[in-house]
């Protein structure tokens, strides 16, 4: 309904589907049974934790609908909405591993880290993927994210480092979201080489997850851990 | 959203004004805050209750949509929609109250139920006030419920009291959801003493309400509770 499409991962929508009144009150029916199943565990640091975790997932998603069609965010702004959006919930996971299984203060902090360096790298190969990705592995097209307008990193990057008429080409991408532009926008990020530049700065954000993992003894959980972040930057789907 | 509708209360809507994202992720948003402030008082029971809540009146949502174009509804089941859309709500309201304020178990089960038949009170002469306000008064039109094919219990009355022409003119009203047969519908209202019937089972409600507050020492603040029942009833608006 947020994007008003018929169709998610080649799948009809549920308000394609049902109408927008069955998808919304259903979906805040899930929403206020997970809010029993977290009062269920009966910890208010908790709940805490959740809240907060929400209300920035929740401010990154409207942060994210104002950088839309806007080919003038940086880096720094762009890291900000991924923060908040996507790693803001796996650092909340992590820290509440942490905080269930009765870890130190210091333990939680580390796994906390870990969830957000995490978050952060899927995110930008999610942002790869959706350039180079295989529909058939992804379950979405080429050039989603172009159709939204949404100035990701592999777009930032090949605006500032392509000719200028694959910067023009790529602005006007954005701030009109069409994909009558997409074989120039291919084009500029292979030549620049934006999706080895997005896959270096995911790696760069595994190494701090992976390393603040020290803080934790060595267990198969930590190895499982260690398994996932390298899973997360080399998966093509 | 839901009722895909541009006009509330004579105002554009939000959805209408900035698009279904803004109005869905702001939305989330708002929800995110009320989250975080219901954690700031501290108190496992108080969420829980809370969460208790917001589970019964999405499933009254999804009810009253489910119910929607069904002539066949008895008033059990109409009962029951506004006791989980609405009377929940107030019940939950009234109980936190006890228990924010140091109650004893028994007066916060008084103040539960004067909640619970102060909102299904509310709830009734609300439908009234949809066959029967003044529009510059309640900000709604009249036949808003029959628009959207809401079979209420002024419907349900005078469909089972009325001649068998309004029946099926009722019949047809709540299937098709159409305005073709308001003036039909509301002659039929007229006749039946629907509206009467209605107002007085919400009487019947608030007079369980007050008594209730039987439990409760008399204050001014009990005094404040039972103006308001009886404010409830005899509203216009």
């Amino acid at each position: 309904m947020v994007d008003e499409s018929d169709l998610r991962r080649g799948n009809q929508t549920a308000n394609a589907l049902f109408g927008n009144a069955a998808s919304v009150l259903v979906g805040d029916f899930l929403y206020s049974r997970s809010f029993q199943m977290m009062v269920s565990v009966g910890d208010m640091r908790v709940m805490q934790i959740l809240a907060d975790a929400t209300n920035v997932i929740a401010e990154g998603e409207v942060l994210q609908l104002l950088n839309c069609h806007d080919a003038d965010i940086d880096e720094e702004n762009y890291l900000r909405v991924i923060r908040y959006k996507t790693a803001k919930l796996f650092e909340a996971a992590a820290r509440l591993g942490a905080v269930i299984g009765g870890g130190t203060p210091e333990q939680e902090e580390a796994m906390a880290q870990y969830g957000m360096h995490l978050g952060t790298a899927f995110q930008l190969i999610d942002d790869v993927l959706d350039y180079s990705g295989n529909s058939n592995e992804t379950g979405k097209n080429v050039g989603d994210d172009l159709a939204e307008g949404k100035p990701t990193l592999p777009l930032l990057y090949a605006m500032k480092n392509g000719a200028p008429e694959q910067a023009a080409a790529i602005r006007e991408a954005i701030e009109f979201a069409g994909l009558a532009q997409l074989e120039t926008v291919l084009k500029a990020i292979r030549e620049t080489g934006a999706l080895q530049y997005t896959r270096e700065q995911a790696r760069r954000e595994i190494a701090i997850a992976k390393a603040a993992l020290d803080a934790l003894p060595d267990t198969k959980h930590k190895s499982a851990l260690i398994q996932l972040a390298d899973f997360a930057v080399d998966r093509n789907f």
